[in-house]
């Protein structure tokens, strides 16, 4: 990682919409919600035209700040933990890299529901004056897509040069290019898939159980107390494992056994693989709320493009005939498996559309595309170049 | 499943020993145990040369109890729900099944520190009149081993015609063979292998944080009080998804989604798959101690067959050679992986040691071992029988 004296500073800005001056605001489910913050920050300069602006959608825990060096959020200064100061994508963002600031403007906005200055559950109820905790709705990601349009709405952007996002970040991506195909041209999902799978069902149902049953969780109302911290540490443990290859957890699990007393109710730590797996659950505590964890767990769980389609994911793509797809899969990926890709990349071979469909070969599993830019950085620059010289040629 | 009227009945029995009146009994760690009861059940006669026996061993969850129908085990009456009373290998254990009972005499035994009428951790400990609880040593596949060699003594058995065991049941078979060589003649492990790998300490290791950190647990000291159902109910449920195929579980997962109050603390079931897991944990708590269940874990997350070898797996095997080994794999297995078997069948060659080694084709994943008597059967019925007849002819 560069060091940090070289990175640029970056600063998150803040939109709010649906409040008492702008429109109203109605999530998928048909309830009314307002007002909505979202915490976004961009790169580069949007051209006169604006035509060359990229949205970029994090992963599960991610957040706005995917470049440069930003050591405070105000509003999320609980949870911005050293972790989060350099941008999760910043070896991608910049002159020169896979998404050149030289020529492109870049966007990433916080999940509505998420806890880095977004909209989520750990924010104030203006109605109570207190944090909305349990009775923060239930989001999909279609709600989470459609308050980041409200945000390119604001920006004056019409169309996207291209939208991207790695994980459940690809997922919104491909939502978007679906729903809204009049607003992008390229699309490129990155280690993503069409719906939740059995095993992603599975994951995702252990990690729900464990944070709702500890007895802090509470029904989502801990902020005057104690955070449900057992659970989220377990939820932690139990998702990494499939974010990082199993030889990346030997390689990292070679330093000492580690035990505080409080870590367990007898059981003494016998192996490092035990040890660096909890201090990887109890260090994602630290930055990341209980509750916003649960949301973005539950789109997750419900989340299906083919419900586009009418239950068929072919039929989703109907209108996605213009866009320029740029799919990546990860060979040792075991949270999003490269037949997922397949899934989609049939889904648009039966439209035919466009688009590149690449299988990288990673010994880091799932968590490649946020650890290996060399991978990605031939095709996502070719792609934007050659789709930004057409459309500039065009017009 | 056959009906359960025309399933005979048999009876648990129990052997004590390390008790005032016998030699005393240590731990593989060192420390002094008594008195120790194994509760264990038979099937066929013994010959009069007390040739025909043959031990085997269940696996996590189970009991000694593998077949017939037995409706009450005095002292375990807690845990022995319906889901006990027909044996575990009924299908496999009868006149003319994979052991034959009119020509075999079949003993299997609980595990010391199980739940099922052997010494565990519910069990009371004379010296404060108490359960021992959270106070229950620590065990080693070793320990659940040495406890049976005792049985086999106290039955004069000297020598086994087999030893078999599927799972961590296959574990035990296998650690007999190498460290009692002289007395047993094949063994059968199925769908095991020769150490935890790291994908196993993950899920164990997951099981483990579950429970312990369930606030009912107060380290293992609970019988006077409520059990750490919600960690046991989540163990559980971390666990059977890897003993059942993913498309089993689908399979299975058809029914109505039944969400009681007080199963989670605002998620809504969203599948059926969820709402098939929970059940399947709710089911598991009322039959199983939580104790015994971290006890056998344990056992696990420490198991290596190489440290009988000095850290080589093919020199543990070095005194094995005049064993017939018929190991099994399960080609969907993701709970011992086939590899796991691999590794044990290269050992088994370096040692030039005869063996069968078959890698079964099965849609059931690692619990097809208790499911499919007609994959096995063919195999062990050939080498139980070949075994005798030589073994008969040189006496």
């Amino acid at each position: 990682m560069t060091s940090k004296q070289h990175i640029e500073q970056t600063e998150t800005k803040f939109f709010i919409f649906a409040d008492n001056d702008t429109e109203a605001f109605y999530l998928v489910s048909g309830q009314k919600f307002g007002p909505i913050t979202l915490a976004y920050e961009t790169y580069g300069k949007l051209s006169p035209k604006k035509d060359n602006a990229i949205l970029l959608f994090h992963a599960l825990s991610g957040s706005q700040h995917a470049a440069g060096l930003n050591t405070n959020v105000p509003g999320a200064e609980q949870y911005w933990t050293e972790d989060c100061h350099v941008g999760w994508w910043n070896d991608y963002i910049g002159p020169h890299k896979a998404l050149d600031t030289n020529r492109y403007f870049v966007i990433c906005a916080n999940y509505f529901g998420s806890c880095y200055g977004s909209t989520g559950p750990c924010s104030i109820n203006l109605a109570t004056n207190k944090p909305y905790g349990g009775a923060f709705p239930i989001l999909t990601i279609e709600d989470v897509v459609n308050t980041q349009m409200k945000l390119l709405d604001h920006l004056g952007i019409d169309r996207l040069l291209a939208v991207i996002g790695g994980s459940l970040g690809g997922v919104m991506a491909t939502d978007l290019a679906i729903r809204y195909p009049q607003r992008t041209i390229c699309v490129v999902p990155i280690a993503s898939g069409p719906y939740a799978t059995t095993l992603h069902k599975l994951a995702n149902f252990e990690q729900i159980y464990a944070i709702e049953m500890d007895p802090n969780f509470n029904y989502g109302n801990y902020y005057q107390g104690q955070p449900p911290a057992v659970g989220l540490t377990l939820a932690r443990i139990i998702a990494h494992k499939t974010f990082v290859h199993l030889h990346v957890i030997e390689a990292r699990a070679r330093d000492q056994i580690i035990q505080s007393e409080d870590d367990l109710r007898g059981y003494k730590l016998q192996h490092q693989i035990e040890s660096y797996m909890l201090s990887q659950g109890k260090k994602f505590i630290k930055r990341f709320d209980a509750n916003s964890y649960l949301r973005i767990v539950n789109m997750w769980q419900q989340f299906d493009l083919r419900r586009s389609g009418g239950g068929n994911l072919a039929t989703a793509f109907k209108n996605c005939k213009q866009h320029n797809f740029l799919l990546f899969s990860i060979d040792s990926d075991v949270c999003f498996w490269p037949e997922e890709q397949d899934w989609l990349s049939e889904a648009l071979k039966a439209n035919d559309i466009d688009h590149v469909y690449i299988t990288l070969h990673s010994e880091k599993g799932h968590d490649s595309f946020l650890l290996e830019p060399e991978l990605y950085t031939a095709n996502i620059k070719f792609l934007l170049k050659e789709t930004y010289r057409q459309l500039v040629a065009r017009t």
